[in-house]
């Protein structure tokens, strides 16, 4: 359970350039945040070992690791093998479907003690060419395997609502919030639980001080859209 | 163009453990195949530098990062840019859509020489469930992008005619030969260019003994396809 101090936020460390700086980030906003995400460019090029270096500096966070896998269940099993020790989540795409993939791979994961986040959408707007039309068909994927949590985007929060509606006891991640537009505190509103924040933060001169005005805004939009709603 | 001594046959380096073993392998397959496919696990496990240096044994193959990219352009476009230099072709999902995501990454890959293959669907039993019912929105996802290449499973030669017949001038590479349970060569005869075969060479006790085994089947099933469909 986050204390009162932190905000309703995973920081995605996907387009930080230096370790350096990834390091630099997590110490400056470790108490007040949920938890991290590392992207694949970061593990790609530092090494999965990476994980566990910064980790090692917060570990009160929950550690994501977004590979956003995508294969058969071997596969995804052995890419997961080279970080599993050093993360709590782990992200994959529920459009690969559960028979040989992701069946095996929360089988892996649960005698492991670690998450399974399915991406249910994604936020940019080519989501809508193929990914948003097949939701019918990855409701059944997601009923099937049971995922700890789901990736969902605070761009369309219709989406978030309707994903909520149906998968009641999941626990909903949303991207897309600050450099993709999505309003801070929005997916909040329809249903989400965390919302994924990367350049906005990772990025900026003052990454505590924005940090502190998105969480700011996180609250007074969940706020104004509850009073909307109810 | 292969030479006549070599096979319609892109080995997948991704269930190999030691780098020791990927080099031997390049090394006693390099004048047989016409390329070889490195795996995420790989390179997670080695740094994407991997590339470069097994390149180097077989310089005459294609070089394929499989790295099933699924994610928004921007992301997309740091992750390949990691092993840009060491590969030629790099494979990503068409399912992602081409908006703020494919688009961007063949953009980026074209003004760097590099090829872009494109998953249309999977070889698993899994991909009956979401990949395969969607085959008609990647249609389109794939007319757009214009990939060079396209993966299609062996598993499901249906699907590899349907696909060969949509997107004529695309070459069509796939997986799902061995291990997996396609026989070798009924890809090709429905329309693939080459097959992808990995742990029934990469395992395989004598490795250059299983490839020239699975390139005879490969032949003698082509030819006698041939024979019974005209």
């Amino acid at each position: 359970v986050p204390g009162s101090s932190t905000y309703r936020i995973v920081v995605a460390l996907d387009a930080v350039e230096t370790v350096r700086t990834a390091y630099r980030l997590v110490d400056v906003l470790c108490e007040k945040v949920y938890g991290f995400k590392l992207g694949l460019p970061l593990l790609l090029r530092h090494g999965p070992k990476v994980a566990g270096r910064l980790r090692s500096l917060c570990p009160s966070a929950a550690w994501i690791a977004d590979l956003k896998l995508a294969d058969i269940g071997a596969v995804m099993k052995a890419t997961v093998e080279t970080i599993i020790d050093d993360v709590d989540a782990v992200i994959a795409h529920s459009f690969v479907g559960a028979r040989g993939a992701l069946d095996e791979l929360k089988e892996y994961l649960d005698a492991r003690g670690r998450k399974l986040i399915l991406v249910a959408t994604m936020s940019h707007s080519g989501a809508e060419e193929v990914y948003d039309k097949a939701l019918d068909l990855i409701d059944f994927v997601i009923e099937r395997v049971q995922p700890w949590g789901l990736v969902a985007p605070a761009t369309r929060p219709s989406l978030v609502e309707r994903l909520r509606r149906k998968h009641p006891n999941t626990v909903i991640l949303s991207p897309g919030v600050g450099a993709q537009g999505a309003k801070p505190g929005t997916a909040l509103c329809h249903g989400a639980d965390y919302e994924i924040v990367g350049r906005a933060i990772t990025s900026s001169e003052n990454p505590l001080g924005s940090l502190e005005e998105i969480g700011a805004t996180q609250m007074e939009v969940l706020r104004q859209c509850r009073r909307e709603r109810h």
